[in-house]
C-alpha cells in the first residue's frame, strides 16, 4: 500500500470529454493525521455532473483544476483510521476523486450499512441520486396528491428514483422519458411508471399531449434541449419546473441551447426553478428514512449497473453515462473489499 | 357617422409584420344594443403582446382571426349608451380594436377621469402597463426592501413603471436597460432609476456586474434574447426572474431563441416565473390607488408618446415600437374629441 494510482485531469475537455484529457499519476500513498482516514476506494460514481466540473465555466462549486485528482463521489472501505468515528472495515462513502486510495477527515465521509443494501446502492438511489430526486420534487416540485408528473432522463439514477417518489407521494399520471425500449418497458413494468416515452422512437411533444391531457403539473427536467421545450409547451396552468440537470447539453461544443419554449412559462403562469442537493443537507436524515422504508416495503426499487475495471476506464465509462447506455446508477468499479 | 373604418388583419406575419399584412376596411356603424355602448376611438396602444396576437401559436389568448379587426387597447369617448353605467361625453377605455368606432358592453369598458391624468396615461402607467408592472414585481418578483432590481425594456410603458415602483416599494439598488442615450439619461435623471446601461453601446454582463457587486434579487424581463443571458449570468442567490415579454424574440422569422445561461438557476438556486396581469384583476383596484398616489406625490412619473394620425399609421407605429424608437408609452392618435 504504498503506492496510489490517481487519474487527474489534465486539459480542459472541449466537447465530449476524451481520454488525452486525463492522465494516470502514481503517488505515494498519503498518511492520514489525526481525525482522518485512509480509505481504499472500491467504486466511482460516473455523474452527469462531472462534465461541469472539467469546465472552468462559473459554477455552483470550483472547477476541478488541471493536475487535480478527478472530483468524483467513491465508495471504500476504511484501511486505517485516526479518529474514533470511524473503524477499520467500515464502508463509507465520500467525495474521494478517482484514484485507488485517499484520505478524508472522517466527518466528511458517511458510514453504510451493507447489510441493508448493496455498497453501490449509495451512490445511487439511497446516496446523492435518490436525495437529489427526493428534494428536487418535494421541495422545488412543490409536488401534490394528484399532480401529473413527468421526468426526463427516467432510467438514469436520479429520474428512476424520482418517478418513484412521485408514486409513492400521491402523484396521479408519472411519465417518463427514456431513450430506449429496455428503459421504458423498465420504467413501466419493474418501477410502476404509468407510462413512458422513448424519444428516439416517438414525438415527444405529441406523446406527452396524448399522456397528460390536462398538462403537466411538474416536470422534473434532467436533459435540457429538445425534451424540455416539448415538456414546456405541454405544462398546465401554474406547473412547475425542476431544473436538475441538462445532460443532452453538457458536451455541446459551441455552448449550451436554452429552451425556446420558455414563453410558456408565461402563457401557463408556469415556473422553472434549480436547486442542489446540498441545500437540504439537513433533511438528509428524515429523507434517507423514508427512502429506505420504501426500499423495504417495495416501493422504491433501485438498480446499479456496476462497470469493473480500473481508474482507466474512468472516460470510457463516463462516455457511456453520456451516451445514455446505462440503466440505473452507472458505477466504475475498480476494487474488491 | 354612417361609417366604421377598421384595421383588418389580412395575413400572418412572417417575421416583422409589413403593411400587406393588414387591410382597411369599411362597414356601416354598429347599432349598440341593451347594455352596450357605442364610443369613438381616440387612442390606439401599441403594444409588443400585439405581435403574439397576430401568430397563431398557442398563447393565452387566441390569435386575432384573419379578416378579423386587430386587437388593441383603446381610449375612446362614449357617444351613445345603452347603459345606464356610461354616458355619452364619457371617457372610456377598453379591448375596443383598431376601428375608428367600436361597441362594446358597458360592463368590459372602464371609465376613466381625464381630470386627474391625460387618456393615455390610461393606455400607459395607469393602465395594463403599469398593472403589470406593480403584479410583475410585487407578486411575481416577490419584491423585498434593499433588493437589487434590474429591468430590460426599461425605457418602456412597463419597464419605466416597473423601476419607479421597485423605488416606492423600498427597492436598493434599480437598474434598467435600454437602448440610447436619451432613454438612460431619463431613466436616471427623470425617474430616479439607480443607474441605467445602454446595451447598443456597453457590455451588458459586464456593466451589470460592476452595477450589482451581490447581484441581481430580482430580474424583470421584457426583452429576452441576450440580455436575458447577461442577466442569468449575473444573478443572486434565491434570485427571481419575472418574465413579463420578450420583444426582442417575436420578429424572429426563425422562431425564439431561448436563454443559453438557464442553468445559471440551479447554480444560484433562483426560479424563472411568467405571468398575466389579467391574473391579478382583482387587485387592479387597490394597484391603482396605490400608483395614483405615488403619480400625485411625484414618485410614479408617466410619459406616453402620442403618435398623430388614422388607422393606416397602425402598422409603422408598431414598427417603431419594435425598433424601441419611442421611450414610455406609446400611442397612436386617430381622432380628437
Amino acid at each position: 500500500m504504498c503506492v496510489n494510482r490517481q487519474l487527474r485531469l489534465a486539459k480542459r475537455p472541449v466537447g465530449e470529454p476524451s481520454p488525452d484529457d486525463f492522465e494516470i499519476v502514481e503517488e505515494e500513498t498519503p498518511t492520514p493525521t489525526d481525525g482522518e482516514v485512509l480509505v481504499k476506494v472500491l467504486q466511482v460514481s460516473l455523474d452527469p455532473a462531472m462534465r461541469g466540473w472539467m469546465s472552468d465555466a462559473p459554477s455552483y462549486v470550483p472547477p476541478v483544476g488541471l493536475g487535480e485528482v478527478m472530483r468524483a463521489g467513491t465508495a471504500g472501505v476504511v484501511v486505517e483510521s485516526h479518529s474514533d468515528r470511524l473503524a477499520p472495515g467500515d464502508f463509507v462513502v465520500g467525495i474521494l476523486g478517482v484514484q485507488e486510495q485517499g484520505i478524508a477527515d472522517a466527518k466528511a465521509l458517511t458510514r453504510v450499512d451493507t447489510g441493508m443494501a448493496p455498497l453501490a446502492t449509495y451512490l445511487g438511489g439511497l446516496g446523492m441520486p435518490g436525495l437529489t430526486a427526493y428534494f428536487g420534487l418535494t421541495e422545488v416540485g412543490d409536488l401534490r396528491e394528484g399532480d401529473t408528473v413527468v421526468i426526463s432522463g427516467a432510467a438514469g439514477a436520479v429520474g428512476s428514483v424520482a418517478g418513484q417518489i412521485a408514486k409513492a407521494k400521491g402523484a396521479g399520471q408519472v411519465v417518463g422519458i427514456a431513450g430506449r425500449p429496455a428503459k421504458c418497458s423498465w420504467l413501466v413494468d419493474e418501477l410502476g411508471f404509468d407510462a413512458a416515452i422513448d424519444y428516439k422512437r416517438e414525438h415527444v411533444a405529441r406523446r406527452l399531449h396524448e399522456l397528460c391531457p390536462n398538462g403537466i403539473n411538474v416536470y422534473f427536467d434532467n436533459v435540457g434541449g429538445d425534451i424540455l421545450d416539448a415538456a414546456l409547451a405541454n405544462l398546465a396552468w401554474g406547473a412547475r419546473v425542476v431544473i436538475c440537470g441538462a445532460i443532452s447539453q453538457y458536451n455541446a461544443a459551441d455552448g449550451m441551447r436554452g429552451p425556446r419554449n420558455y414563453m410558456m412559462l408565461l402563457v401557463r403562469r408556469a415556473r422553472m426553478q434549480g436547486f442542489l442537493v446540498f441545500d437540504y443537507v439537513k433533511q438528509y436524515g428524515d429523507a434517507l428514512r423514508e427512502m429506505a422504508g420504501w426500499r423495504a416495503d417495495g416501493r422504491l426499487k433501485t438498480r446499479e449497473e456496476i462497470v469493473s475495471g480500473s481508474i482507466e476506464d474512468f472516460q470510457p465509462t463516463l462516455m457511456k453515462l453520456f451516451r445514455g447506455e446505462n440503466i440505473g446508477k452507472l458505477v466504475l468499479q475498480i476494487a474488491e473489499p
